[in-house]
């Protein structure tokens, strides 16, 4: 994975066109993109679990349910949230332009808006710019829209993976976007992951969720959710393997392939978060089940004043070892050890002699690990957690524009 | 309340004698303290549920169980949390220091400790200095011992009310400090309630409990747990009256007071959190059950996206609904509203026109309210919350010294 895509690349996948225009949400920038695929395809998808689902969430949640989708119609600029009726009237009759625009059922398109909550969604300005839309349609135009659905993010996101399916050979791609926040005029995760390998529903649904479950449920900015979020998996099946519905050896590989580019996002997204400059592995193990590893985990990773040291670079043991012990977690205090990278920094609840200053130079680094060992039992959890720098505040305290 | 105490306010309580020095933690200021009862006071304590538990706090819910207590020793530069089976010999040894010159038993010694998690406890700095802090003993040191138990505090907590008792009049005041940290070189939340009003044991647990519930048990500065949280409750019995020891209309005037004291040291704690320059009263109601009230009020006032909108007076109520939509409560979006103090600001789920104006305006203030209605039942809940400064980022990540 790098942050640096070759300009050369162009990410295409067989069976998938894609377009992208701006339509004057944005200044001059590219703001609606769509992707297309050349035949209904095979879909699976997972939404927010915020009360306030933005209209085109409630829209995808029910058009999802067919398992089918031919079109995704994409914005940045206005996230269609907190806006009522009229939102949820304006999300459907944006799918009812394209469709006619390329010829398709409505039922088969879904739109996906990330930017602004609240105000009235700019349809008009949509609905007007889809004829040269859809004139951008290619097989090439993965990175150009992968652009137009960023908002603060400082690169675009695309990840990949060529995988041997039968005697042929598969691609399984993510176009991912996120600063991770959820907010006005800022970017809310949206992920597409896009493959050519013949896949069932129930199996393009399971492997989803499951590599939902080790990649984007697993990273923490802010600890804030999205109105918007969501992430698709769409198969055109181009690939015309035998279609995968278990996790045979080749389902194996493909779930793999699909949970490793969700990964890279997922990490692409938290490198690139609001005022980021570190990453940080939070690992928990020793714990009595997974259950209290992933809740520890995610305390020490919320935890305003680790996020804070990290920022730092201060190793401020206590500070981690307090966030563990507020999670609600049960654990024996004095056999707490913790470590930074293969550094231990505190044994049986104390602090390790001279690790400090050791630490402080392993801190320096823009990522490291923070390992954290209960001794209660086998199981463990990790999440990957950015700092809170002064950018952050700065980006999200200065008044909307 | 006013956070400007006169000078010439000595604070003494019939009963109870105060005591201040400095014994070398922190750079010749006042680190050293003692609030001593005439007599053995009858006592209730509140603690931090953290797993991590200071040493003095382990000791403390020992000793109180039996529900007196004659004598606190407090000191502020050091937490004595992380210190493993060492800290928690010097919490001993430093109480048995200062029974013996108080000549009192240690059972009826707590010590208190607030300051640095890690490293070694200094209790060789504390005991030697402990005759000197007793020849300071006087019934109007109260202030000065409350200057010694702050850390980053920018002003000292004392809080008080007088009240009719029979024919008596009693008094309940408050020490508190806590700039709503809980950290290395940080303020921890600490407070002790002083009363000369005789109460039975069961009732001064009860008091202090419900009066927690309304005050300490609201306030988020950062959603972090201190290993040393905790509130005292101590009454000297020196005002004469009949023990109350239920909720008569004396029990109620008693328990009132309590509560009033402490929503006012936790008032100031939020006032005094580090960085603010804000405090959100958040109120939401409306709610199915209190639960549902209290977490959504929770979820809001530790939303970081919420408070670098109120750091950056931004009328930004997108967050505000999003942060309680993530909160895991259900209602029914399309019923939401909120209001800036009076002014409507989302109304059935949608932005009222004109309002994000005049609530730009109302944010310029230091303190107001956030109202949140759901429109599911009738239960309510608030919390008090600061905002998220550049200067809580500051403070938090800069290096200890």
């Amino acid at each position: 994975m790098s942050r640096k895509m070759k300009n050369t690349k162009n990410y295409s996948i067989p069976g998938f066109l894609f377009g992208s225009v701006s339509c004057g949400i944005k200044n001059r920038k590219d703001d609606l993109a769509i992707i297309y695929a050349e035949q209904p395809a095979t879909a699976a998808a997972i939404f927010t679990t915020n009360r306030l689902k933005a209209a085109p969430v409630l829209l995808g949640m029910d058009r999802i349910k067919k398992g089918v989708c031919q079109a995704l119609l994409l914005n940045s600029g206005h996230a269609n949230a907190m806006t009522g009726s009229e939102g949820e009237k304006a999300a459907k009759a944006t799918t009812l332009a394209i469709a006619r625009n390329l010829k398709i059922p409505p039922s088969l398109v879904i739109p996906s808006s990330t930017g602004l909550i609240g105000g009235k969604f700019p349809a008009e300005k949509i609905t007007k710019a889809l004829p040269r839309l859809v004139s951008t349609l290619s097989p090439g135009g993965a990175k150009k829209a992968a652009g137009a659905i960023i908002t603060t993010d400082k690169f675009v996101k695309i990840a990949s993976r060529k995988i041997k399916i039968g005697g042929k050979t598969g691609t399984v791609r993510a176009i991912g976007k996120g600063a991770g926040m959820i907010n006005p005029n800022m970017a809310t995760m949206l992920c597409f992951v896009l493959t050519d390998v013949k896949i069932s529903k129930s199996f393009a649904a399971k492997t989803l969720r499951e590599a939902a479950g080790t990649s984007f449920n697993r990273i923490i900015v802010d600890g804030e959710m999205s109105t918007n979020d969501s992430v698709f998996l769409l198969s055109s099946g181009a690939a015309e393997n035998k279609t995968i519905s278990s996790a045979s050896p080749d389902g194996r590989r493909f779930s793999k392939a699909v949970s490793e580019v969700c990964f890279d996002i997922a990490q692409m997204i938290v490198q690139d978060g609001e005022g980021a400059t570190k990453v940080a592995r939070i690992e928990v193990e020793g714990a009595k089940n997974v259950a209290d590893a992933d809740k520890a985990a995610r305390a020490v990773g919320n935890s305003l004043l680790v996020k804070c040291a990290l920022f730092g670079e201060d190793p401020n043991f206590g500070r981690i070892a307090s966030a563990a012990g507020a999670s609600g977690v049960k654990f024996n205090p004095a056999k707490l050890d913790i470590w930074i990278d293969k550094l231990k920094v505190v044994s049986r609840g104390k602090e390790t002699q001279n690790a400090e200053k050791k630490a402080a130079k392993l801190m320096k680094k823009s990522e490291f690990t923070i390992k954290i060992r209960f001794s209660e039992g086998k199981a463990k959890a990790f999440v990957l957690a950015s700092d809170l720098s002064l950018d952050y505040v700065r980006l999200n305290s200065e008044y909307r524009s």
